[in-house]
């Protein structure tokens, strides 16, 4: 049985504010939860079904209840309620520009959608990009639908806040890293030659880069349409943020 | 104002059975509704508020609607209405198998997430793919919440829902056009010739292409992962079909 407490508790982290509070996120559902026990993530909590219970080994330094779908579905964020209902500390990755020379890694430029942002993650960790900065308007990686469009990635992808404009400006790493931009108008990206490491800019959804992060570019990308139809037509605009993510990580890594 | 029969029978397109008993569906926003507008597709209402009204000049044949914010949002279909809803036709393309030879053409073998599939007619406008045949269990393309992440090339991309076995068992071109799967386990993408025609068959979200169609696969292709993560760390185990989909339609079309 749950109490009015537990379910006031867990209920409060599908809010922003009480995750930074108790530092603490959810994430739900068999596959994900699995993901967690066995990555570097702490779980606190387990809130599960006995069918999930039996079939797993969980630590004895978890505090876990066991509860029926029914309890399960008032403490759960989604829908469509699965077995299992994790509590997770946040961990405290530290900023280290320096172990980002060499790398690649992926700037958000205020990704707003929770989906759109949880595929970035596990198309980062698909293509072996460990670390994501976001600025400070993109989407909280830690609301339950972003950790679950992530798909358990989110255990193994370093994400870091931090203000763009600053992190610009007093980056200075040497040999300076090409800073790519994801823009309409830049160079054919299939026919660029591209770096092993750099930073890569993906912008918001529907305004793209920022025009003060524009300037920080140092090289201009496009993917060509193959659209049959001229603008005048109504050619398609513009992908979605989360497509042209995959696609331009995808050309980095097959030249390799 | 709206009536009560209007509010219902508007409402009710957002169902499938009544999709298929009027031969409608709806599109919602300024940006699709727009390019609705310019396109071949028949749009036959419009429920507009007067900011939209005035600056569009809006054909006589379109029976229209001015109604304020309130009244829209009880036909939306939509968490935070825009300015317009149109109530369009269903149109009714001829399935050619022909005009599909020397063509790239797109195969669904049960894409079920409505958002994943608007995505693919996105991808599919983007890279110039103008056919997508869809297995009975795909999703509806005039599912409210596809033609919304379709983004308006909902008005390009000629869906057709087959059964695909059949398809398959019958499709006979000459010459005989190659039938890509994207399977976990086939060739590197990436080093694969390709050819300028043939099928692309993409899977189910959770259980990817079904085995009676797998047997028809001609050419088995997989997307190399780059993860810094061996499987047994719980490296991540696979990209959301529409991220494949954009990775193997961008593989293609580059070499061209």
């Amino acid at each position: 049985m749950l109490s009015k407490n537990q379910i006031k508790f867990v209920s409060s982290l599908q809010q922003k504010k009480f995750r930074i509070e108790y530092n603490l996120f959810i994430a739900e559902g068999n596959k994900i939860v699995k993901e967690l026990l066995n990555s570097s993530l702490v779980v606190k909590q387990l809130y599960a079904t006995s069918e999930f219970l039996v079939n797993e080994r969980i630590e004895s330094s978890i505090e876990t209840f066991e509860i029926n779908e029914k309890e399960l579905a008032r403490i759960s964020a989604l829908t469509n309620v699965n077995q299992v209902l994790a509590v997770c500390e946040i961990p405290n990755y530290i900023f280290d520009i320096e172990a980002l020379q060499n790398k690649l890694t992926l700037v958000l430029d205020e990704i707003k959608d929770p989906g759109n942002l949880g595929t970035i993650i596990r198309i980062a960790d698909w293509f072996g990009i460990e670390n994501i900065i976001c600025s400070t308007h993109t989407a909280d990686i830690y609301n339950p639908k972003v950790v679950q469009s992530s798909m358990g990635s989110i255990s193994r992808i370093k994400c870091h806040y931090l203000d763009l404009m600053t992190f610009f400006k007093e980056t200075k790493l040497k040999p300076q890293q090409p800073i790519y931009g994801a823009l309409l108008k830049g160079e054919n990206i299939y026919t660029k030659s591209l770096t092993k490491n750099g930073f890569i800019v993906i912008g918001n959804e529907s305004k793209g880069i920022s025009e003060s992060i524009t300037e920080y570019v140092t090289d201009k990308i496009s993917i060509p349409s193959f659209s049959y139809y001229k603008s005048n037509e109504g050619e398609a605009e513009s992908l979605n943020a989360a497509i042209a993510t995959s696609i331009i990580c995808s050309e980095f890594r097959r030249r390799e």
